[in-house]
């Protein structure tokens, strides 16, 4: 309206203070985008043994760490500027910490797709794609929840994704064991079959880190950090009587 | 002396937030000794097949979680207090990623532990002791430097860790291939090599997370980030020639 009172002035620094977090978050959900892509698509390379597919998901991984490393600048900027405090703070805070995951997550991707790279060349392992593909929809799944959980401040679906945490372990001690018997039968497959053991525990690691997330977006939204208990006690943590 | 003025309110202020500072850093060393020790006696367990001290690992793991839970606590309440800027905003928010790291280290240490009380369960393995205590030590080496690093605010040194990192992750490689070749030639001995290959696994993972707290220090000191750069860059970097 042409006039500036101490009052609109307020009103604007803290409109652009919320456009802040919401491009904040909204970047992190970019990248979460880009590693949701990357695990599914190294799960993909590895089942139809897809050279090429491995290849592009291995060129991708400078985009996850590209956005590393913007997003944790944007933080620090964030917090020097604003000076944020109670949720907001514990938004920029989480957003720090799960940037790290997600990082870390499309680390264990580029590792699924370097062995499937290797078993494009060395020939399929005898065992295990019927455990990868499945862990690998599991963990998939797991990863987009986890984000939906953040874009939606969304803590009952946080706690679902830890629960699915669990049985993702589960299933990976269960194909774990399955192939070690086979490798005792078929030694002359150790080499292969090991590649798919070491996909397996790269994406239980996915799993793990789709569960921080879960956890973060706990503290965010109740400020009650739930890490390193059972998910019962979580459970009563967000209902908020613990 | 009894006249409360402003500048003295100020003094004491500025200096309370240092004292909280010095305080963050010390509970990050104290947290860092933990998992130093943690990562030796965990090799040291599985080299001597001693169950009692692998479990008395596992047991410390709960410390290391209580720890990483304060910390965080006192870096979000250190930035709604204090309101830190600059190099005292870096402090903290390196601080708030090198607790993940360090919990992610105790975490490879209690797998090393487990490892050594299943291989005291089932009988020595027939190989890879050797290469378990070489690379235990360069790993427990890289820890307790990377933690002096972050002392001293030594970026120097920090540059050696991540050098360091390069050398542990070509031992890795080796120690694998040679107990590949050897599963192959004893296939009896597969469950138990592969215990020890998990730990070999676990040691080169510690290794990355000391490199990634090396990296920490270098932005904390600096202001530059040296993730996912060369080393050769990452040295230009702290001499300012970028």
């Amino acid at each position: 309206m042409g006039v500036t009172t101490k009052d609109s002035h307020k009103q604007h620094i803290s409109q652009q203070f919320n456009a802040e977090l919401s491009e904040l978050k909204n970047h992190l959900l970019v990248m979460g985008g880009v590693v949701e892509k990357q695990v599914s698509e190294a799960v993909e390379a590895l089942v139809k043994g897809d050279g090429g597919l491995a290849d592009s998901v291995l060129n991708r991984d400078e985009d996850v760490n590209r956005l590393e490393l913007m997003i944790d600048e944007e933080c620090t900027q964030v917090i020097a500027k604003r000076q944020p405090t109670a949720s907001d703070l514990r938004l920029v805070m989480s957003v720090a910490k799960m940037v790290s995951d997600l990082e870390r997550m499309g680390d264990e991707a580029s590792k699924v797709a370097k062995m499937a790279l290797k078993l494009s060349e060395e020939g399929e392992a005898p065992r295990g794609y019927v455990e990868v593909r499945h862990m690998g929809e599991n963990v998939s799944r797991m990863v987009r929840d986890a984000l939906d959980c953040f874009a939606r401040f969304d803590t009952e679906k946080a706690i679902a994704v830890i629960k699915e945490d669990k049985s993702v372990d589960n299933e990976y001690r269960t194909a774990t064991r399955s192939l070690v018997t086979f490798m005792m039968e078929d030694p002359r497959s150790i080499s292969r079959i090991l590649s798919v053991m070491w996909v397996l525990r790269a994406l239980e690691r996915i799993g793990d880190h789709a569960c921080n997330i879960a956890e973060h977006v706990i503290y965010m939204v109740k400020g009650k950090d739930v890490r390193h208990i059972s998910v019962e006690l979580a459970e009563k943590a967000i209902e908020g009587r613990r």
